[in-house]
C-alpha cells in the first residue's frame, strides 16, 4: 500500500474570484426574487453529499426558464465570474462546491415534463426534473425510466455526471440513454444537441461531450431520455453467500454466461448488520446479493433458474423470492438506504466514497484485497456494488473532526483506485470526478488525454467560468 | 417539394493544398515502401463508394502502427498538408476524397487483434481490422461482435463514422459498442481514451468523441469494442406484406412492445426482385421483412409468435423460417448483397444514397411519402431499411451521365432530408456527413451547435489538416 506521503492531496484547491457588486446588482435587478444572497440559501448551495467544504457562493439564482439560464450565463461572463449548475445537492464529489466563488444557478424549479413520446419511447424535460417525478409522469403510459444511481436525483445533475446505479447492468448510464439535450455554452448561446432518432451519425457527438461533462462545458437546461416498456413480469431475490468471493464469483458467471439480469447488487454481511438496522429488516447478516429479474413470466423464470444454479455452485444458500411489487419496494428501498443506515451507524461521521469499475473478470482481485485493507485499517466502512458492472463503492465512515481518520481513508481510497487502474478499470464509474479524483484522472487518462480535455475546455468557456477548478484545474 | 433551385449544392468544393517535394522526400526516406505515389494506388485511395470524385492524394502511407501514423502526422503538420484516415474503402459519403489534396494513411496492414478478453466480453484490435476478420479471431470464445453496416468495413472506419446496421436495433450502434481507443492526435500525440471498464464517468468522454468525428480530429489506431454470447438459439423469419405500410406498421408495433428482436429489416417488392436476380432467390416480390430473433429457446420462441401475431394483424403472409446457420447466412448475404444487386439492375449506374433516421413513430409518414415522390420521379431506386431503428436507405440509381438524373435525385434526397428533419429525426442514421450532407447538418444541428462543432475541431486541429472538408468547411 502506498504510504500517505506519496498520496496526492485531496484538498480542494480554493481561490475564489471576485464577485463585483456590479454584478449581484445586475442579477437582482433581472430577477428579482429569483435571485438570493439569504446566507442559508448560499449555504445551502455550497456543499453537497460530499465531505468537503468551501465558502458558499455569492448569490442562487431559481432559474425558471431556459432563458433566465442564458441570462444569467451573459452576466457572469460580463463580469467573468464562475457559475455553478445546482439541481438537488446530491453529488458525492463537491461538484457544487463554489471553490472559486460565483454564483450558483438551481434548476430545480425547471422542473416541467415536456413531451411524452410513448409511441418512440422518449421523454422530454427540463433538467430539474427528478427521476421519480419522471417515473410518476410516465407511469401511465406503462414505459419507466431505468436509471436509478440510488438518491431522487434531477435529469441534469444525472447526466452531468454521467449516472448509472442498479440498473446498469441491463439498461446502461445516462451515456446510452441521453438521446438529446438542450444546452446554454459559456457564450449564452442555446444549442441543442442530438435529436429523437435512435441513432444518428450526423456530426461531432456533442451529446455525449456534455453528458458527463460536470457543468464545466455548458448548463444542461432540457433532457431527451429513452423510455422502456414496463416489463411484464418482474422478480426480485436475495441469495446469501458464505464470503464476498463467492458472491463476486457467481456474478462474474452471471455476466459471463449473458444472463440479461436487471440489477444484481452486493452488499457485504456488516453493511446488511448497518442495513437490518436502518431499514428494520432482517436480512442474513452476511454477503449478500440483490438481484431483479426482468421479462416475459417464462423469461423471468429462465434467468432466475440459472442464476440459482450458478449461485448454488458457489454456495449461496437462502435464495428468498420477492415478487410482490410491496416486496420488492421494500427491499430495494433498503438498499437505496445504505448510505444513511451506514451513516447512522456511527452518530456524527462522514462517509468517504469509493467509486471504481473494473472489467468483470478482474472484480475479484479488486475487492477482495480492498476489504482487507480496508479491514486491517480499523476504520469503519460501509461496502455495496453494482457488481455485475464491476463497479462497487466502499464508504469509510470517518470521524471529520479526526483528520487522522480522513487520511486512512484517503490512503484506502488511493490503493484501491491505483489497483483498479491496473486492472484496466477507471477511478469513477457512476459518481464523477468533481474535486475529488482530479488527481486520479490524470493517472488514469494519461497527459495526452488531459491535454485534449484541457483544450475543449479553453476552447469552449475561454473565461472558464463553467464550474470552474472541477474535473482538472486549468 | 423543394425545387431544384432551392438545393443547396452537392458538389464538393475542391481546393487542393500544396504538397511541396520535400514533404513526398521526407515521407519516402522515412517510410520506404510502404509510401506510394503510383498513380493507380493514388487513386484507389481518392474514392470510395460514394458518387463523387476529386483528383487523388498526392502519396499513400501503408501504416504499420501507432508509431507510422504519429510519424506521419507529424511531417504532414509541419508542412501543412491534409491528411485522410483510409481503411478498406466502404464510405458511402465522400470521406475518403482528397477534396483538399494531401496524403492519404492506408491502415488496412494495421490488421493484428491485439487482446481478445473472453471473460470480460471485449477485444481490442488494430483499426485495419475488419468487422468479419474480428468475428473469425473470436469465434471460438462462443462470442461475437455484432455491429453489421453490411460492408466489411475496419473497425477504424466504422468507429469514425459511428456505423451500426442490421443488427443495431438490439445491440446499439459503434457509440453504444466502442470501449476505449487509441488515437493519433493532430499534434503526433498518442492518446488512449476510455478503459476496458464497462462504464466511468472520468471527465470527458473523448471516446464518444471520437467515434462519429470521420477522421477530422485525430486518426484511430486500435478499438477496444464489446462482445456478446452467442445467443443460444436464433432463427430467422421472411415475412411479406400486402404493403410498405403495413410491413412498416408491423415494425412499428413490435419495437413498441419492446420486443428484443435482433434484426428486422424492410426490404420494398422492387428490390426484393433486384435481390432475387443478383442472388438466385425466389422471395415473393412483395414487400417484406426479414427478422431475426436471438435468445433462449423458449424465448425466441416467445419473441417469433409475438412477433407473428402482429405481423398477421397487419395481412403478413408467408411467415417462412430459416433456422439452420446456412439458410440464415444466405438469406443475410441476399440482404447485404441489395445493394449490388441494385447496381446490376442498371448497368453503369450510380446509387445516391440516403441515410434518415426519425423516431419509430414518424416512420410510416416518412417513408411513405418518400416512396410517393421517388416512384414519381422516374427515377430507378432501391429501397431497404433497418426499420426497427427508423432508419432506412434509398438508393436512386442515376446514370452519372445525365446530370438531370443526379439532379432529380439530389432532390429527392433533400425532400426526404427535410422531412426527416421536421419529424424529429437526423439526416444521417449511420453513413455520416462526408461531402454530402454538410448542408443538411447546418439544418439538422443550428446554428450554435455548429459553431461549437467547428470550436472544437479549430482547437484540436488549428492547422486543420486531419481530413479537412468533411463534415463542415471551416
Amino acid at each position: 500500500m502506498n504510504t500517505l506521503t506519496e498520496m496526492p492531496t485531496m484538498t480542494p484547491e480554493i481561490c475564489q474570484r471576485d464577485v463585483p457588486p456590479a454584478l449581484i446588482d445586475k442579477l437582482r435587478s433581472r430577477f428579482a426574487d429569483q435571485f438570493s444572497i439569504a446566507l442559508a440559501v448560499r449555504e445551502h448551495h455550497g456543499r453537497d453529499e460530499s465531505s468537503f467544504a468551501a465558502p458558499p457562493p455569492a448569490g442562487v439564482l431559481f432559474a425558471q426558464s431556459t432563458q433566465d439560464v442564458v441570462d444569467a450565463v451573459k452576466l457572469a461572463s460580463e463580469f467573468c465570474v464562475p457559475i455553478i449548475p445546482f439541481g438537488v445537492g446530491t453529488s458525492l464529489e463537491g461538484h457544487l462546491l463554489a471553490v472559486q466563488g460565483g454564483i450558483s444557478i438551481d434548476v430545480s424549479r425547471m422542473n416541467r415534463v415536456l413531451a411524452i413520446n410513448a409511441e418512440d419511447l422518449t421523454v422530454t424535460a427540463e433538467a430539474g426534473v427528478t427521476r421519480k417525478q419522471l417515473n410518476e409522469a410516465v407511469k401511465s403510459t406503462g414505459l419507466f425510466f431505468p436509471i436509478d444511481p440510488g438518491a431522487d436525483a434531477t435529469l441534469g445533475g444525472m447526466s452531468a455526471t454521467r449516472a448509472s446505479g442498479t440498473n446498469a447492468v441491463r439498461y446502461g448510464t445516462m451515456r446510452e440513454n441521453v438521446l438529446a439535450l438542450k444546452v446554454v455554452s459559456a457564450g449564452g448561446d442555446v444549442l441543442r444537441t442530438g435529436t429523437r432518432a435512435k441513432k444518428s451519425s450526423a456530426g461531432y457527438d456533442l451529446t455525449r461531450l456534455m453528458v458527463g461533462s460536470e457543468g464545466t462545458l455548458g448548463i444542461i437546461t432540457e433532457v431527451t431520455v429513452k423510455l422502456y416498456p414496463l416489463p411484464e413480469a418482474i422478480s426480485a431475490a436475495i441469495c446469501s453467500f458464505p464470503s464476498i468471493e463467492a458472491a463476486v464469483r457467481s456474478t462474474i458467471q452471471i455476466i459471463q454466461l449473458g444472463i440479461p439480469i436487471a440489477r444484481v447488487e452486493l452488499i457485504d454481511g456488516n453493511t446488511v448488520r448497518m442495513v437490518n438496522a436502518h431499514s428494520k429488516l432482517s436480512l442474513r447478516e452476511e454477503p449478500l446479493l440483490l438481484m431483479e429479474f426482468h421479462g416475459s413470466p417464462t423469461g423471468v423464470k429462465e434467468q432466475a433458474e440459472s442464476v440459482q444454479e450458478i449461485a448454488t455452485g458457489f454456495g449461496g444458500t437462502a435464495f428468498e423470492w420477492a415478487t410482490t411489487p410491496e416486496e420488492r419496494t421494500r427491499l430495494w428501498a433498503a438498499r437505496h438506504n445504505a448510505y444513511f443506515g451506514a451513516i447512522q451507524s456511527r452518530p456524527g461521521c462522514r462517509a468517504i466514497s469509493t467509486d471504481t469499475c473494473v472489467p468483470i473478470s478482474r472484480l475479484a482481485d479488486c475487492l477482495l484485497d480492498s476489504v482487507a485493507e480496508a479491514d486491517a485499517s480499523g476504520i469503519p466502512y460501509f461496502l455495496v456494488g453494482h457488481v455485475g458492472d464491476g463497479n462497487f463503492h466502499f464508504g469509510y465512515l470517518i470521524d471529520p473532526n479526526i483528520p487522522e481518520e480522513r487520511a486512512i481513508a484517503e490512503r484506502l481510497n488511493h490503493a484501491l483506485v491505483t489497483r483498479a487502474l491496473k486492472l484496466e478499470g477507471t477511478c469513477t464509474g457512476e459518481h464523477g470526478v468533481g474535486l475529488h479524483k482530479m488527481d486520479f484522472l490524470v493517472s488514469e487518462a494519461g497527459a495526452a488525454a488531459m491535454d485534449m480535455m484541457r483544450t475543449i475546455k479553453r476552447a469552449l468557456d475561454p473565461k472558464n467560468i463553467m464550474n470552474p477548478g472541477k474535473i482538472f484545474t486549468l
